[in-house]
């Protein structure tokens, strides 16, 4: 049995010398390593980015989104969509544990877990897909995965359905950089705040802002601004396009009395909307950008270009314990937790 | 005389609704609303990435620079790389002031100006191409180009050359941003410290990070890395390819007795550098990518993929007295003034 990089390095194809994640093609043989987990998949959570972008061009079509996923991860040896350059995430049972990793992990062999790395880096074959849920991102399959030394995973709770916790842990980077953001007071715009990440955001932004706080969640639609209302986690559920910048601001402007926002949390699953989340940020404000559809030059050029002195952060997916704070939102609101049941599962 | 736009959306060609910065094309005709300055261009100081890449595509020849320059701005009507998404600033004299900011700004006709906005946005039209600086990724040109109510300048000083100004205003958002983030003791890695804006960060980051902090300047060209040495800033200058993430790492752990960097900037003019500046940086640390050659997905991807809780910040080309701070550091240091009138003009 051999021994790999920590990092995964061992099984890039092509270009050589870069890791997984930054590789054409991997190896998904599944012959491990005395380092690596191998994984049974029962289920992949498409990135929204990537999801929406296959979706597009299959056309809505259930046979032609399998065959673009098949064929991407036929070519790449993992789910890394091409266009979108971002992956997702994965749920199944502990199949082999490399002897390496015996007693320094916290798995044993038939344990649930979820990978709480990216689709865009994990080796994996698919072998059959066994249902596609359009509306949720998911989709079931046979198959096996690889974890790598350094790969990170939550163990799945008893007292969470599966898919749930699937679900939540996909975004779980979202609230807790949330949570590190929003001082009490703030005034924070969630775009996209009727979504999946920006419904959690919400929630979490309104915690930490409190009663002095205001939180305005922005969706171009009706559908979501009601809900958001309903919820009742937002001050405002503004109905605005994020991508007509000029109209966001000026509806910002109109809600905060010209102040506009301390913090942007940018939850949209499309793009052209960092211009839009600038605008409405207050000059010395923070904008996190959690969108996998952002744009690098677009956000720094628009803030130049407008002369706005804003801290851009980069939606990092992970940070310290994401994946406990996410879960135990669901434990503290029986209302988040029912939205999760009834509008991802 | 028309009323235009504080952010300039009246010229947008296509697509409607949008700012200029995002527009494919913008109106680059030269009569003036009665808010909008009118500016004689002298040069063109190209964004680097933006500059390779025409290097690159005219396989160096001089002639077919011009042509590309050209054929940019005359689709576009700015001098906005389609392959890079930047642009870069120009110089010039103000030609005319719209009658609605007379009196309101400190600027004269006859004033010679830097634009401190992208070229991305700004409507310019070139009459004539004068002379190509390969090596200084300036063009001399004879045109005029049109700065919006809301565009930011810096009036250039007498007691600095104008081409000196130029070169050092165009990254003035790094040093100043350094300065923010570099905390006394601090350990700071520059990736790219021995191009223009790096050599400014190094200088910054030693004077914040003090005696007891540690800067280390990375290239992977041994002139450099003896520039580096020889400049003094440095505590390490260090030979590293920073497209090669796992050597990266190895070094800097290796420099920092495996404590890895509090704080990366990273300043390179290529591509795929993200990974390398994630492996460097301690866990809780910061990496500033002032480099417009930055991948979003493949910086919040990687960080997620290896298990990094980094901040990550956009580089945004404007921090409030960014001009002033620059052009200060010439003036304290005779040095680095000597420095930008041999290599940058
Ligand atoms: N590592 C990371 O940083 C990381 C990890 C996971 C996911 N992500 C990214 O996070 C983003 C959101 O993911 P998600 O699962 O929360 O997606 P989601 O549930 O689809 O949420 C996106 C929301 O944006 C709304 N929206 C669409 N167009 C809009 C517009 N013009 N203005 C304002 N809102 C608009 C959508 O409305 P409709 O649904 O009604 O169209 C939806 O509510 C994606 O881009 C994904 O790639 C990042
Ligand atoms: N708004 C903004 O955020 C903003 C504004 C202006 C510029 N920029 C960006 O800032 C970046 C740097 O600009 P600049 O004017 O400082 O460019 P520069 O002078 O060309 O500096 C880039 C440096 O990176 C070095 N380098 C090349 N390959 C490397 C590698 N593999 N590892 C480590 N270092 C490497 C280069 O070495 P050689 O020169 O020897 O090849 C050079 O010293 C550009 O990407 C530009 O687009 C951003």
């Amino acid at each position: 049995m051999k021994h790999g990089s920590p990092y995964g390095t061992h099984r890039v194809v092509e270009p050589q010398g870069v890791l997984p994640q930054g590789a054409w093609k991997i190896d998904n043989t599944m012959a491990l390593c005395d380092n690596e987990i191998l994984i049974d998949v029962s289920a992949l959570n498409i990135d929204a980015a990537s999801f929406t972008q296959i979706k597009t061009e299959a056309e809505g079509d259930l046979g032609r989104i399998a065959a673009i996923v098949r064929d991407i991860v036929g070519q790449r040896g993992k789910m890394h969509n091409p266009v979108t350059g971002s992956g997702g995430m994965l749920i199944g049972r502990v199949a082999a544990i490399g002897p390496a990793l015996v007693g320094k992990i916290d798995l044993e062999v038939g344990d649930r877990i979820a990978t709480l790395v990216s689709l865009s880096l994990t080796p994996l074959r698919i072998d059959a897909i066994r249902s596609i849920h359009v509306d949720k991102d998911q989709i079931e399959i046979d198959g096996e995965a690889i974890l790598f030394e350094t790969g990170l995973y939550a163990k799945l709770p008893e007292d969470i359905p599966e898919k749930v916790a699937l679900a939540i842990l996909d975004v779980a980077g979202a609230p807790a950089q949330t949570a590190r953001l929003v001082r009490p007071g703030d005034t924070v715009v969630v775009v996209g705040g009727g979504g999946k990440s920006g419904t959690l955001c919400v929630y979490e932004a309104k915690k930490r802002a409190g009663p002095t706080g205001c939180v305005i969640g922005v969706s171009p639609f009706d559908k979501d601004c009601r809900r958001m209302s309903e919820l009742g986690w937002v001050d405002h559920a503004l109905r605005a396009d994020a991508t007509d910048a000029v109209a966001m601001m000026e509806a910002i402007a109109d809600l905060t009395g010209g102040r506009m926002a301390d913090v942007v949390i940018n939850c949209v699953n499309i793009p052209n909307t960092e211009m839009g989340s600038i605008l409405a940020t207050r000059d010395g404000g923070k904008i996190y950008f959690f969108s996998m559809a952002t744009s690098f030059t677009a956000a720094a050029l628009g803030a130049e270009g407008v002369g706005k002195d804003v801290e851009m952060i980069v939606g990092n997916g992970y940070a310290k314990g994401h994946a406990v704070l996410a879960l135990e939102l669901l434990r503290e609101s029986p209302t988040l937790r029912r939205l999760f049941e009834t509008l991802y599962v």
